[in-house]
């Protein structure tokens, strides 16, 4: 149960697919080289695999647990959380001027992964104070700034989201928390907050909750959320700690998974009203938290990459050491499972899953700095619109994928992998989470089709299959079997997406709720052709690298072997799903409420 | 969370589509008409409903426990088995000469069902004493019969099945316990079992373990085990129990689901030998042991089908019941979420694949009671062998199924699915055990590839499409855009499946790790189109009933939009699988071990 970050595989998609060699040339962007961004990638690997992986299936075993208010975490998080601080880590994408290393995304990325590789309960708290940093750097005041974020960034205190609340769920509208004007600019909270993760816990001194609030006057639904800092601890003007405010955690959820991670219900205001300060304006409170979402909505994505390379990796441990019957070609005795033609299928849709989601992401990570690093601003325009699309597609196609994977993951060890000892199955309960917070899959579905792709009428997803049809040009040029069926598969993949996007854009006014029926499959076919493309993007440089005679021949010809998988296994589901999108929403809706 | 057995499905599957106005009319299923079926499904079903599902949450939230050797099982399953017992549960399809109802197998199969629904956990032990029954019925002694049937039959005793050993796994050829034959016509058994269901327990006073051991000169692998009954308590000649036998349980496993359910380590022989008696002749045990494991995998098939349909049931009832956001189509306030479209498409994809899988499996039994009951010997073997062709099927797919119907289950929950509290997160944990055990999906699908298909050379295979394109052609006569897409999706499916069973008879003996590459894929695609063919006869019989102005109107719309909705969103997934499975092994086997 040991965790090795693929750190030839990551290289090899930053430097090959992501662009770096561009990233790196922008402004802000330049101490990214190739050598500086290797170096860090391997010291954090090594912070991982050797302080946090082996933590994962022991916090597991003896998760976080609540008394009197107080959370303590599992046994190992709070030296790692000390070292994962001291060594900076938290501040890898953020500015220098708050102590950050100012890295572009596209090196944070892997360093994300690596992390929720090794452990997503650990990581979490990580990715929420990245949410948090985010949003204070965009509508933080000066002053706030000057307060919060270095702490927040060197890891001395962390930050965390409050929005949901038990009778809200994913609505945002129905949020009732009161934030009450004192008249000396700060505001007193009043209101329950459940599914707050790390919302209590002992890795830190002091936690900084960013709370969705309502004022006395707001409109009602969610264009009257306004965002609010409300510190566990009240912060002096020289940055030391106050008093103890009023916001208390009640208890934790007993989950299925990610046990480690603390899940808290948050009191604010039941001794006389929760300390809080305004973020940015009154009412732009929803708005702000997109800002914390997206960034969030891009780690989860990762989360999933990462959890599913673990149950690769372990499932893969296990096929190699694990000695049960004949090989069907004939052997004298038992042979590894790996020569089972059924374990290595599926092996290789993890692996091939595992591969193309992580080229997407770390693509979008590329793109994403560009959309914030380059002088032009046409370009930044043009590049955040693309990163915006992939977005909901990176969270939600990776998190279903993970879930495919860590179920195969526990099938690879048969009747070991549902013993809880064995680890396998600590992964199928940890990704389940991860297509459902942030925002479902379906809430990432509604965001591709209503916002990303209706908006324009589909041009920037007509622009990425522009792309991807570029590709199939030097596909159809290449020789062998290999590029002949990744050719014919994304070909007819990238069919059926421009199929799909000129029908979500053609029928969203005259059937809305039709379009919205394959909205989640839309998502799917979206992520299959697209990281069929990137895969064959990354086929395409193996081979060239071949024919040059550059570089570990085994590692590209391995490459190609994972795009020829991922054509023939997953991206020819694409045409079933375009007729499901297209002609299966009268199914879907047929039923009145009551024939369920 | 509670459980409402479809009975209305239910009927009218075993009425429409399984002929049970056919199967009793064979000899021995007189009884089995159609009233008596109707008040047996109904007292089943309150029992069930009543006894045995208020339990399923509690005993998940605790679990039995070992304590030195003994097993106490989860509070109320003692008075509940009893109940079981006493009610004749046991013995619905066991001989009336032991004490059983002697009711067909298409009548045991709901209330299997239901049973499994219930809990998945307390259905095992009665699904472990039908496989025992099964096997002393075909090769017990007389003695053996009259000492060890009536009281498995009337549920005063359990069964078990021992296969799996330490370092055996699936790979039975590797059994190593021992049985040394004492002069007397007993043997003393010596080896340790592993994952044995039910293998200690306090619900009856004796405990008949059926166990796989080697006689001292047997052949090695598969050709030299043998079948022994080894009792936890001697039977005395009078039938009154004996001595404790030297069969015990040194713990039990912790495990991700069905945690109520017992799985032990049996260790016999520790303190000089524990006795058993052969069943049948030395050497053939394996073959006995099939008829358990063929009985059970049929079982299993249904705990997947009614592990779905419970999971079903509550994610209805939540989505119902939740009121969250407006609807897309406009209103005043928040709506329930059935209102949403991917929580309806959720919905029916879970209910179009019960359905599926429940009309599936009940024409197989039917088929089955064909194959056994029919006075002519050429019937029966004809019958026999397409049975023999569903039951990976039916085994496979159904249990698959029920893992992507409990991932939705806990997906319609939001974030309360991930709370163990709300009982949708058991099901998803649950079901992870039915791909695996009584044979993982690759051995159900090596056993459909390499001797229900590649036996006959497709034969079977091709007279069940032939039966398909019977229903084609009736589909192409109909009306209407609903029949329209359900006749294309099936036509488009018995191509795929037909192309697919021609690839595996062709190049099994070229090819064979080619093939076996795909044979999970080529099971999974004969359940969809098989699941596609019965819910296309139920849409037919369900219009025929409309426009005959028969029954109730809705359940039968509600039926043909069912049927439209698997058309269209699983049937459609056929060519691709077609597409992996004959094009896909390249992908699959191309890389070298280390190259993982």
């Amino acid at each position: 149960m040991t965790y090795k970050a693929p750190l030839k595989d990551m290289l090899f998609v930053m430097n090959e697919l992501a662009g770096l060699s561009t990233v790196n040339t922008l402004p802000g962007c330049e101490d990214a080289t190739a050598d500086t961004v290797e170096a860090v990638l391997e010291e954090n690997a090594k912070f991982c695999a050797n302080v946090v992986a082996p933590l994962n299936h022991s916090s597991d075993k003896e998760p976080s647990f609540w008394h009197d208010g107080q959370v303590t975490t599992s046994k190992g998080f709070k030296d790692a959380f000390k070292g994962f601080a001291e060594a900076g880590w938290q501040g890898v994408q953020h500015p220098t001027d708050f102590g950050g290393q100012g890295l572009p995304k596209l090196v944070a990325t892997p360093c994300i992964e690596m992390l929720n590789a090794s452990s997503i309960s650990f990581a979490l708290v990580a990715l929420l104070s990245d949410g948090a940093i985010e949003a204070l750097l965009t509508a933080g005041s000066e002053e706030q700034k000057a307060t919060y974020l270095e702490p927040l960034v060197s890891g001395k205190w962390t930050g965390t989201m409050n929005l949901t609340e038990p009778q809200a769920g994913s609505d945002l509208a129905a949020v009732r928390t009161r934030a009450v004007p004192q008249g000396d600019g700060t505001y007193k909270v009043f209101g329950t907050k459940i599914f707050i993760t790390y919302g209590e816990h002992d890795l830190t001194e002091n936690i900084v909750h960013l709370v969705l609030a309502r004022t006395p006057d707001a409109p009602a639904g969610v264009k009257g959320i306004s965002l609010f800092i409300v510190p566990k601890f009240l912060v002096n003007a020289d940055g030391s700690l106050g008093e103890r405010n009023d916001a208390h955690c009640v208890s934790i959820e007993h989950k299925l998974g990610i046990k480690a991670s603390p899940t808290a219900v948050l009191q604010f205001g039941d001794h006389g009203g929760a300390i809080g300060t305004l973020v940015g304006e009154e009412n732009r409170g929803l708005e702000y938290m997109f800002i914390m979402m997206n960034a969030a909505r891009f780690g989860v994505g990762l989360q999933g990459i990462g959890l599913a390379d673990r149950a690769y990796q372990q499932a893969v441990a296990f096929a190699k050491d694990r000695v049960q019957s004949r090989d069907l070609a004939g052997s004298a005795g038992p042979v590894s499972i790996i020569h089972h033609p059924d374990v290595r299928r599926m092996l290789m849709s993890m692996r091939s899953q595992v591969e193309a989601a992580r080229a997407l992401a770390y693509v979008g990570a590329g793109i994403s700095d560009v959309a914030h690093h380059h002088e032009d601003a046409a370009v930044r325009a043009s590049n955040l619109a693309v990163y915006e699309y992939l977005v909901p597609i990176i969270k939600g196609w990776s998190t279903e994928m993970s879930q495919d994977v860590t179920r195969d993951g526990v099938q690879v060890h048969g009747g070991m992998g549902f013993i809880e000892e064995t680890g396998a199955a600590q992964h199928y309960r940890d990704a389940k989470i991860l297509t459902i917070y942030e925002g479902t899959t379906a809430i990432q579905a509604n965001d591709l089709v209503g916002r990303k792709t209706v908006r324009d009428g589909g041009a920037v997803a007509k622009s990425i299959i522009g792309q991807v049809r570029e590709t199939e040009a030097l596909l159809a040029a290449m020789d062998g079997a290999d590029f002949k069926a990744i050719h014919r598969a994304l070909v007819e993949g990238s069919v059926a997406l421009e199929a799909v996007v000129e029908y979500v854009a053609a029928n969203m006014k005259t059937d809305i709720k039709g379009v919205f029926s394959g909205s989640v499959l839309y998502l799917k076919l979206a992520g299959i052709v697209l990281g069929g493309w990137v895969m064959a993007r990354a086929a395409l440089v193996a081979q060239a690298k071949i024919d040059g005679g550059e570089g570990d021949a085994g590692f590209y010809k391995a490459k190609i072997a994972t795009a020829r998988f991922f054509a023939d296994h997953i991206l020819t589901q694409a045409s079933g799903l375009r007729t499901a999108i297209v002609e299966g929403s009268a199914g879907v809706l047929a039923l009145t409420e009551d024939q369920f």
